[in-house]
């Protein structure tokens, strides 16, 4: 069933009124007619909804229930990466937002080939966030940032339980401890991870000291070598397995 | 460093004769030089040598070591999925293979929207297979086939240890019996995993029914719907953390 994610939209009566592209989506895409049923997606709930009527520059739906059972992930988990080229970014808040992720912040890092431009396509990329997660059946947006500095990432420490940064050499070293760190978060009912993974050309000597330093935890994803694109989709899937699948 | 796949290659004396392609890629791409150091992958193994020499039509190594260490994983974990459009397919090889896949199989089913044409494209696709497999520096490249029937797909089921299908259904209904599926096949000590993932129109009721009745075990992927070419990135994540990772 087709899923709305509304912003700055109020349930008045028991009633929804949606206007603007997802009003012409409804309209002139799907041509829904009145009785036909939609997921609506507002403010982190989900509602199952009726349409009611059309008026010439909206459309009324009618709330029937409210669901129940999320979808979304019961921890916060949030994926930071190296600036990578657009499409790898694109292709990552994709996947990411279908595998549960809550928040994406691009990191300006040593290595980035790509450097922090004036406009950085945000509105393209949310537009890609909000049909991933209508697509995934999330009941909330995975949200993202405008790209900020390494320094910055640093600070982040604090207001997480969980700091890991996925680093290839710890794969070559047989450091494999995120099974660990998760299953430690899980138990000792922690709430947020992030987790940081580099640019196309890896981290820095100094990025990774300085990692260390501010207590961000080194993990290795297996013994061959994930391309930066491919590195979030792994920790996801496991952080997912981990700690979503039943034991 | 670099890596190269050599087939139809052998060790004589402890050198090793390389052209065709990888000669190019190595005279005129990278530019080497007496002295410089490649990972050759031969029949499994992989070898450090030292290029030795230039003929007119191919470039001589020297071989200084095997390396003993391995990346592949100790499994064998085949991806069987319903037939998808080729970009589709392209990505999910790719991913596949970094992510440690031993086999990945086409298979056409009732709501693939694209049909088995005369010619698929298998020497774009084992391209693609290759340079993965040497990026991600796997020891021994990934095996594809030419899409087979679903007919030909449940037979299969005799050549495995553990048969499942990612059926969003159980996702739905909290089966996330994958955790335990994987637990007792590390456990017993098997061997051969298969799993398949349906296209973008899902399995048709009648191959759920053929599925569960050959043997096939549905497993959920989290409370979220994935994507065909999410899911298999999701299992070969799954499998690698839970059977490869330190516990």
């Amino acid at each position: 069933m087709q899923r709305y994610f509304l912003e700055n939209t109020e349930i008045i009566n028991g009633y929804v009124e949606i206007k603007g592209g997802d009003f012409h989506h409804i309209k002139n895409v799907m041509r829904m007619e009145k009785g036909d049923e939609v997921y609506l997606c507002i403010a982190s709930s989900t509602y199952l909804a009726s349409l009611d009527r059309f008026n010439s520059e909206s459309v009324i739906f009618k709330i029937l229930e409210k669901q129940e059972k999320s979808s979304e992930m019961p921890y916060e988990v949030t994926i930071a990466q190296g600036l990578v080229r657009r499409e790898k970014k694109e292709e990552v808040i994709r996947r990411i937002t279908e595998l549960g992720a809550y928040l994406y912040i691009p990191v300006a890092m040593e290595r980035s080939i790509v450097k922090i431009k004036g406009e950085e396509k945000l509105e393209r990329q949310k537009t890609i966030i909000k049909e991933a997660s209508e697509q995934s059946h999330r009941d909330k947006k995975m949200e993202i940032t405008e790209p900020i500095s390494f320094k910055e990432f640093l600070k982040l420490k604090k207001d997480y339980d969980l700091c890991l940064y996925a680093y290839e050499e710890s794969g070559r070293s047989n450091n494999y401890n995120l099974k660990k760190y998760l299953k430690d978060f899980k138990k000792e009912e922690k709430k947020r991870i992030i987790a940081l993974v580099g640019p196309e050309g890896g981290f820095s000597p100094n990025e990774v000291k300085l990692l260390d330093e501010n207590g961000f935890k080194a993990v290795g994803l297996g013994p061959r070598i994930l391309r930066t694109e491919t590195a979030p989709l792994y920790l996801m899937s496991a952080i997912s397995y981990e700690l979503e699948l039943e034991d």
